[in-house]
């Protein structure tokens, strides 16, 4: 305050005054004052929209990843849609960060509000554990079942693939590979409920060898993809887990001298840039990531200001984009 | 502490001086309570690895972009870094935070002990008038030339470039067009002076004709490499600013029926997932995105302990990696 004084050519009351927000100075005083302030890049003492609250409302975000495309979209539209309430956002992401016993611990940190976890690889009683301590938390994309009380955002996990598949028996096939999640994962199972819906309902029966688990890689889509197509007679489409696997399945089929979408359809999921660097283009369901992370944001300040929340496990729309790796079944039904 | 106590079966003041580390106690009273603390998760009276700092340590990490593959990358092991340093990471990211003015007001902020600014982009103007205020910050990929009292760190830009160009004259290439950054940014001119190094090294004088500056997303890139592929006579290669750049280049040469590798050669940099997604995959320059953010927290902690920081400016080197997208000019010199 003494710089502000120096510059403004005023009394350190009087801008003690200025700051404090108080009468009795000249108003032309006050804008000498204020413009100092601005200036020397102080916080002005009118608080403007985006100044932080103080510390102990800030947000600690929780994505124990690598921020790639699919986390870091989410990550920085959470970061975005915080700044603009005026909210700190403490930030603990990337892989070796899963060692770290913080979960338990977050309701005693000083200065932390509340949490948004990412993602977050914990059994859902550690998650109950710590809404017990009635602290303020949403989950993004929860791995396990949730119990109702604690919020969460994902995307419409069991529609979407639904919706895909139904597309693929509508191009006429039948037989249709899964590459899928990891088999405990929520999404996973989800989203081959969906598959299974979707055949259901063109009078196809499941069958269980035309499944294959696994972590949602490249390196894996391209190994359960070796092992769909080499079986006999072999699917005339693959659906993927994700984008990431889907471009495995497409190394598998070039290998395979397999050409698609003439011989064999392949499609994604997530919608990532990725989808769209492909030859040809990855047919694909797109997650709305970034309004996964704007409604976590909601969903948290509505918990922080106490507001009743009520539809706590929110679902959010996903979208079917057809691009060039499917087409018609070429292979009689 | 109460709950501890209750918990713990002792009074309040045996918690208190456990939790105080202070003698006094039977050595099976202090394995129950801190049994109890730990098992209600609040801190343990002993400082463990990995536990933050006080707030006033906080180091803010600035990143006004949306997170995708390059950004998430560096903010990820930015974020892994200050956490093995037990500093808490203050977020600001997304594209909609380009418009905050937080930059100057970072001196003063409270509980901000220092700074990492990504890619920022004010004008060196304000990053010299942050750093006269002696706040401890360095920036990761400045987009202008930074005095050499702003510590800062980048790839080998001008060293990637060339060897990237040195490789295309080695396969014939004497023609190579370039999808330039924006012309203002310090990467893009380093880069162009690499690449007419490496023309100079074997008696090809630089073109103007075959440069094009713009923003280095996939549709400027399609659009430049456009306008670079309807030149006569056609360059047979194209070194695109990034990856997603050499994806618009390849959208652009598929359009005009030309094989790649076979009738032009296209090659990008940064080495993302993209670049092994595409059909064929990229020959690229690999960006070592983590190891940057590891070096600029290393450099911030040394600033914070406040050690002499002698080579401000650190460069560090990138790797060539050659893969299907380039071969052998088919066209005479």
């Amino acid at each position: 305050m003494r710089d502000v004084a120096a510059a403004a050519g005023v009394s350190l009351a009087t801008v003690s005054r200025v700051v404090n927000q108080l009468g009795g100075i000249a108003p032309e005083t006050r804008r000498l004052v204020e413009q100092a302030i601005e200036e020397l890049g102080l916080p002005g003492p009118v608080p403007r929209g985006g100044t932080p609250k103080p510390v102990e409302g800030a947000v600690y975000v929780r994505c124990p990843y690598v921020l790639t495309d699919y986390f870091g979209l989410i990550v920085s539209s959470i970061a975005e849609a915080l700044d603009r309430h005026g909210r700190q956002v403490i930030l603990n992401a990337g892989e070796a960060t899963q060692q770290d016993p913080a979960l338990a611990s977050l309701a005693s940190r000083r200065g932390i509000g509340g949490a948004i976890l990412i993602l977050p690889p914990e059994p859902s009683e550690d998650l109950v554990r710590l809404s017990s301590r009635r602290f303020p938390f949403v989950v993004v994309d929860p791995r396990t079942a949730l119990p109702r009380d604690i919020p969460s955002v994902s995307a419409a996990h069991h529609s979407g693939a639904r919706q895909l598949t139904a597309y693929l028996t509508g191009l006429g096939h039948t037989r249709i590979g899964v590459i899928a999640g990891p088999r405990e994962w929520l999404a996973a199972d989800a989203r081959l409920s969906g598959h299974s819906a979707a055949l259901a309902d063109v009078g196809i029966l499941p069958d269980p060898a035309l499944v294959r688990h696994d972590q949602p890689t490249t390196q894996h889509g391209y190994r359960a993809a070796g092992e769909l197509l080499d079986l006999v007679p072999r699917p005339t489409a693959l659906v993927a887990f994700n984008d990431k696997a889907a471009i495995g399945a497409l190394q598998a089929a070039a290998e395979r001298g397999l050409s698609v979408p003439r011989d064999l359809s392949i499609a994604g999921f997530d919608d990532l840039d990725l989808a769209r660097a492909t030859t040809p283009q990855l047919t694909t369901v797109r997650q709305p990531l970034q309004e996964m992370g704007r409604m976590a944001v909601s969903l948290l300040i509505r918990l922080l200001e106490r507001h009743e929340v009520e539809a706590l496990h929110v679902e959010l729309a996903t979208e079917l984009v057809v691009r060039g790796s499917t087409g018609v079944s070429t292979i009689g039904g």
